[in-house]
């Protein structure tokens, strides 16, 4: 399917259960309401599957890694060579992704969607690089229109490819050093915002570094301007490789129903882009984590939601997504396991 | 050992270890400092066990029952009958505590401390009834001190008992009918504060009787004024049979060095109480969530702590606390199982 069709393929979630829904949720054993945000999570997720019996199953957090041009404009606290370096550790099951992967039993892939060194095969790794790093935004465009449509379609083929698969739920992670000022560049475009709210400190620059970065990314915005005529365009004028799968991701999720976690300030200036290409992506997706880089919070306030955690990381690679999966399969448990009033002979309020 | 004993056996944490500790959080391969809260959590959790090598194991959720005689005003928006049915409900495994433990893999317990009505012995039942519920606390005395002495006895050989059979991490749950109302009386009194910022709507209570609980909560501290010498006669004077033991509980396991996760409201009155008896419990204790219930929040700003979730949750049971479980367990692995720079060829900030 070509990522056009498959971008006007995803339609909002059906609410007509919502009733029956709620109804169930009710009639737990537990005042109602009680379990707060436990029962938005719930009821969004069977939404989300079209049932008022949601099923869990297998979930796979998907991280998307690549290089950025811009890095040779000192944005980050870290050299570009950690890139490969931080894929490595996760293949060799080091990082903090790792670690929270197994802790909730989550399938984890990496995808080499355009890191600037080679990569060995291994297990757990995808290869779908489209170029060893993008250009330097600063300077023109990122990439290619034609590159960032192969980046969404490949992108868009793993999340049908699990959804085929039978994941229920799906994550997204990334790694790219000096990745926050495409996807801050990337949400100041299209919240619309000023760069200064959506521009933080990254991995921990100082307040030099920070101005510095700030600029940046008003002269990306500035030098982009003309390129920047939709959501698709702006993706390939602005964003990054990982950026641009992580988009395709999320539409890949939505456009076959299966709900999508979003980390943290990347993942989300992805998610944001999916859902400008078509709004009803967001019916899918739950914010896993407002991240200490500051921009997340001006995006939770513009865009309308609140996050299920805050605190105060801001590491990526999926590991917000990752606490949160346990918080959205606590929420389906409750609803699917709780007794209710007349099984358990519990008198309601009076 | 007498709960006076116990209590002064309560020492602060050896912070000695911090250093080591923080050096290894910032050897691992991510930015210093970019897991937030998570590393937090995972220091002070070593500082607990004494150790830089942290060691996970055996979790138990302790929910303590009782009935409260301030039910009678008709502060709660359900019927006292509720709370033996709900325990029933917890011991054939349908409350939402249940699906949390299983969910989390935590061992649970309930305990009669003093349901008003007779409870038939069962598997993972305790039976430590004081009496079938406290008298009436707008009227006069909750209990007896005698009588508070001996829940708090039952409370810490549970936490005791615990750390013994190996547990090393204690959360406590609690049900019983209209405790928010003695809650929020051992809050106002023990902060303290004015009984209006911490009485709040329970079950779900409407305008017209939060205002009648709140002179009910008022009218208990002026009763019970004379009696409130101290945590000790507070507690006796204005809490409950399983808030007392609750606060045993707590007591019980900083006594032991356990590490021990505080539920909702109703658990952090018991947990203010024990912190008064003895301030250096306060290290020992991680609050999970932030309730619904109005006055925990100002609890945490008196308190000048934070709680790590906040989902609008108001359920008690042990609930907030078992979600909470799983993101010190998380933080335990990162720390124990993520790779540092050395080991993973990962270049550090420049």
């Amino acid at each position: 399917m070509r990522i056009h069709d498959l971008i006007n393929s995803i339609r909002p979630v059906d609410k007509s259960l919502a009733g029956r829904i709620q109804a169930h949720l009710d009639d737990l054993t537990k005042p109602r309401g009680s379990l707060g945000r436990l029962e938005t999570l719930a009821a969004r997720y069977s939404l989300i599957q079209g049932t008022v019996q949601p099923v869990l199953g297998d979930k796979r957090i998907v991280v998307f890694a690549a290089d950025h041009g811009v890095a040779d404009e000192g944005v980050s606290a870290y050299p570009k060579e950690v890139t490969p370096q931080m894929v490595k550790n996760m293949l060799g099951g080091g990082a903090a992704v790792n670690v929270l992967a197994r802790h909730i039993g989550a399938e984890l892939t990496i995808v080499d969607m355009g890191v600037a060194a080679p990569l060995e095969q291994a297990q757990g790794l995808r290869s779908h690089k489209i170029r060893a790093g993008t250009d330097n935004i600063a300077n023109g465009p990122a990439m290619t229109d034609e590159e960032a449509a192969r980046a969404l379609a490949v992108g868009a083929d793993l999340g049908v490819e699990a959804a085929a698969a039978g994941a229920k739920l799906l994550a997204t992670g990334e790694m790219g050093i000096a990745n926050t000022t495409p996807a801050a560049a990337l949400m100041a475009a299209l919240l619309p915002c000023p760069p200064e709210e959506v521009t933080g400190r990254g991995t921990g620059i100082d307040d030099e570094r920070l101005t510095h970065k700030c600029a940046i990314v008003r002269k990306a915005l500035e030098t982009n301007a003309a390129l920047c005529t939709g959501p698709r365009a702006t993706l390939a004028a602005l964003g990054g490789f990982e950026i641009a799968g992580l988009c395709g991701f999320v539409l890949g999720a939505a456009a076959r129903r299966i709900p999508l976690v979003v980390d943290g300030f990347i993942a989300t200036a992805a998610a944001l882009t999916a859902c400008r290409m078509n709004e009803a992506t967001a019916d899918y997706l739950f914010f896993s984590h407002c991240s200490a880089e500051s921009g997340h919070r001006s995006f939770f306030r513009e865009f309308g939601t609140e996050p299920l955690l805050d605190l105060g990381m801001r590491l990526g690679e999926g590991t917000g997504a990752a606490l949160a999966i346990s918080l959205i399969e606590a929420a389906v448990k409750l609803y699917n396991e709780m007794a209710t009033f007349s099984s358990a002979g519990v008198s309601d309020r009076a």
